[in-house]
C-alpha cells in the first residue's frame, strides 16, 4: 500500500517504526470540503489539541484554518506556523498567568473565559500591560441533546459559567476596564455523528448569544458555536456528511449573519479535520499462538495510541487496520490479537481483527489515527519514548517530529546518589 | 504539611507545580520492611516501569534492590544508577534486536524470553557476538487465582509460552548453542492485596519450575516468582502486611531453597515499593460553583496522573488527598470536584472529596502517587508537558527530573510549510 504514491515500506525504511504518517492532501481536502459546504460566514478554527504538530497546523493554515489553542506551547506553535494573532483564540479551564500574559502579548483575537474570576484576572493582567483584551464568555448551557460521545451542558461542570448566572449577572458591558466581553462560546459535546444534533446545538447557542447580549449589554463581536464533529471509527458508525451538516446549520447562520452583520462566527474542529489524515504504522516483532488464539506483538501500542487501544472505553472495538507491506490475499485470514510492547494485557491495539497470517516484520497501519494520537498517549511508559511523525505533501515525505532517542528520555533526569555508585561489571558467571 | 521537615510550600516555591515529590526514606523503609520480612533467599528486583526515575532507583539500589527492566532506556538507567549487570533482568513481550543486543553487551543476568522464537533470536544475536546468555522462560501458566486486579494465567495471552507447550517441548537443555535456558519466570497478576493469593501463586510457580526442569532437562539456576504485590488506594482497601506475605511465602521458599541450594530466587516489585513514597502536588488555579456543586481547577490532572483520575477504571474512586499549605480545620468541609487543566470532563482527579473551602493558590497533595505516575500518563496532552520530580533524602530536596519547558516540547518538531509563513502581527483591532 502507498500514500500519494510512496510505499509505506519505503517510509518505514527511511523513518523506522512505530511511525505516525499524516497525509497533507487529506488534511486540505477535508478542510476544504467542510469550509466549502458550510456557510461562508462560519470560520473554521482548528483545535490544536487534537494534533499539535506544527506542520499539520501549517498545512491547515495554508487551507485557511484559524487556530484554537489551549496552552502556551500550542499558542507558540500557532504563531511559529504563521497564524495571525487575529485568527487565534485561547481556551481552557485552568489557564496560568503565564498563558494569559502570552495571549496579551501576542494580541490573540480572544481569550475564552471560564468564569467571572478569570475575567477579573485577565482585566488585571491586561491593565498591568496597558492593553485591552477581547474576551468570550464560555457558558455552561442549561440545555443538552443526547447523542454526543461526551455530552456537556445541562449539568454541573468545571467548564464555563452557568447560563443562569450569566443571565442574572446584570450589566457586564462596562464592568471591566481592560477586559472586554464581546461574545460567547459554548461547547456542547464531542464526537457527534448526527448532523441534526449539531443543528439543534447551533440553534440553541445563537439564541443564547442574543439572550446574553440582551441581559448583559455586551456586544456580540463574536459567537463561537463550538464543534464536536465526529468521525466514524468503528463498525456500524458512519462519517458525518458535511453537506448534511450544512443543511442543518447554514440556514441558522444565514439568518444570524443577516441580523448581526458585524459578528464573527466561529466553529471549532479538531478530530474531524485530522483523524482521517493519519495512519499509525507498527511493525510486528513476534507472532505466537497461545491456547488456540493468535497474537502478534507489535513495537507500539497504547504508549502511542491510547485511543485505538480503547483505554477509558467500556468495550474494546477495533479501529480500521490494514496490512501495509504485502497483499491481503496471501493466505487464509483469521482473527488476530495485535498487542503492543507493554507489560500489561490491556495493551491490545486490535482484538479479533481478521487478517492474513502475519509474520515477523509485517507492517500494520491503524487508520483514522490523525487525532488524539501520540500527544494524548503515555509515550514515556516503559521509557520507549514517543514515535516519529511524518507529513506527506505533494508526493514527498517530511519528518515533522523526530523519534525520541534514549538521550531525549534521559536528558531531564538527574542522578542523586548518597553513596558513589559502584562500577558496572560484566557478569561472566 | 511537611516531608522530612521540609514544608511543601517551600518545595513548591523552589520547584513549582505540578510536582511529584518522592520520599527517599519511605522508599528505603518500604524496601527494608519487605526484604526483612521475606526469606533471605528471595531477592527483590525493582520493576523500573513503575517509576523509571534514575534517582528513585539509585535510592532503592542503596537499599539492596536489583533491577527488572523492560526497555533500552530502563536498562541504561539501571546501569547509570550503578546496578551490577548480574543483578539486572530484562523482560517484555516485544523486545527489539537493539534491546536484546544491549542486554548481551551489558551481560545482564538473564533475559526473560516470551517464546521459543525469541530464544532463537537471542541465540543468534549472542552467537554473532560470541557470548552466551542466560535465559529464563516465561510461562503462561494453566492456573489462575482470582483476586488480583489483572489476572494473568489460565487464558490465551501475549505473554510467555503456554505451560502445556513448554512441558511438551522435549529436551531444551542443549537446543541452543549461545542461549542457555536456566529457569522460569511466571507473573500471575497485579495489585494483589491478599497474602494468601501470593502464597498460592508462589506454590504453583515453584512446583511448575520443578516440572519444567524435569520435562525439559534445563537447570534451575533461577526461578522468578513474579510479584504483583499491591497497595491500598481506595476506601475499603487495606495494605498488604509484609509479615503476612512472609508467613505464606517463606515456608515455600525455605523448602525450595533447601532442595535447590544453587538456585537464585527472584521476586519482582514495582508499585509496592514506590507508590506510597510519592505525592503529586497540584496548585488550585480557579475555584467555582456550577449548579450547586463546587469545583477546583488545578494545574495538573490526567496529563500527569492518569491512575488517580481513573481512566480505564469502571468506577471513579478517589486516591487519598490532603490540603498541604494550611490546616484542614479552616472552614466547614464540603464535597469538592478537583479537575485538571484539560478540556474534557473526564479530567477529574477527585470527585466528591471532602475538603475545607478551597482558594486559588491552595496546594493539594495526592498521596500514594509514587508508582505509574508521569511515565504512565499522557504528559504531552494539550502540550502542557511533564512535571518536575523531586526526591527528598536526609532532609534535603533534590531535583531529579526537570519540568518540561516549551523548548523541550518543541525541540523535536519540524516545520514544513509549502509556502513561506506570513509574519505574525499584533492584532490592534
Amino acid at each position: 500500500m502507498n500514500i500519494q504514491g510512496i510505499e509505506y515500506t519505503e517510509l518505514v525504511e527511511r523513518f523506522g517504526t512505530p511511525l505516525y504518517v499524516y497525509d497533507g492532501d487529506v488534511l486540505l481536502r477535508t478542510l476544504s470540503a467542510l469550509s466549502g459546504a458550510l456557510h461562508p460566514a462560519l470560520e473554521a478554527f482548528f483545535s490544536l489539541k487534537s494534533n499539535p504538530n506544527i506542520s499539520v497546523f501549517a498545512t491547515l493554515l495554508e487551507g485557511g484554518a484559524r487556530a484554537e489553542v489551549s496552552s502556551l506551547v500550542e499558542l507558540r506553535t500557532a504563531l511559529l506556523a504563521g497564524a495571525e494573532a487575529r485568527d487565534i483564540i485561547f481556551l481552557g479551564p485552568g489557564k496560568s498567568d503565564d498563558e494569559l500574559a502570552a495571549c496579551l502579548e501576542a494580541g490573540v483575537y480572544a481569550i475564552v473565559a471560564e468564569s467571572f474570576d478569570e475575567v477579573d484576572r485577565i482585566d488585571r493582567l491586561a491593565g498591568e500591560r496597558g492593553v485591552r483584551q477581547r474576551v468570550l464568555l464560555r457558558i455552561n448551557p442549561a440545555f443538552t441533546v443526547r447523542g454526543s460521545r461526551l455530552t456537556m451542558g445541562g449539568r454541573p461542570l468545571q467548564f464555563g459559567i452557568d447560563e443562569a448566572l450569566v443571565l442574572a449577572a446584570g450589566d457586564l458591558s462596562s464592568r471591566w476596564r481592560n477586559a472586554e466581553p464581546a461574545g460567547i462560546h459554548v461547547y456542547m459535546g464531542t464526537r457527534i455523528l448526527d448532523p441534526d444534533i449539531i443543528g439543534r446545538n447551533t440553534r440553541y447557542i445563537l439564541d443564547l448569544a442574543d439572550r446574553v447580549a440582551a441581559a448583559t449589554g455586551i456586544p456580540l463581536e463574536a459567537v463561537d458555536i463550538g464543534g464536536g464533529l465526529g468521525v466514524a471509527y468503528f463498525d456500524g458508525e458512519e462519517d458525518l456528511d458535511e453537506k448534511r451538516v450544512a443543511e442543518c446549520v447554514n440556514p441558522l447562520i444565514e439568518e444570524f449573519a443577516r441580523t448581526h452583520p458585524g459578528t464573527r462566527l466561529l466553529m471549532e474542529s479538531g478530530r474531524f479535520l485530522t483523524a482521517r489524515a493519519g495512519v499509525y504504522v507498527v511493525s510486528v516483532r513476534y507472532v505466537k499462538e497461545s491456547m488456540g488464539k493468535w497474537f502478534a506483538v507489535a513495537d507500539g501500542g497504547s504508549n502511542h495510541h491510547m485511543a485505538a487501544v480503547g483505554i477509558g472505553s467500556y468495550t474494546k472495538r477495533n479501529f480500521p487496520v490494514a496490512l501495509l507491506n504485502r497483499p491481503h490475499d496471501d493466505g487464509a485470514p483469521r482473527p488476530w490479537t495485535i498487542t503492543g510492547p507493554l507489560c500489561t494485557p490491556n495493551d491490545t491495539l486490535l482484538k479479533g481483527a481478521v487478517l492474513p497470517p502475519l509474520r515477523e516484520g509485517d507492517l500494520l497501519g491503524i487508520a483514522r489515527s490523525g487525532a488524539y494520537g501520540p500527544s494524548a498517549s503515555p509515550g514515556r511508559f516503559l521509557s520507549h519514548g514517543f514515535p516519529a511523525e511524518v507529513l506527506v505533501r505533494d508526493g514527498a515525505a517530511h519528518l515533522v517530529r523526530s523519534r525520541d532517542l534514549p538521550d531525549d528520555l534521559l536528558r531531564q533526569q538527574h542522578l542523586y546518589a548518597r553513596t558513589p555508585a559502584p562500577t558496572s561489571t560484566r557478569d561472566e558467571g
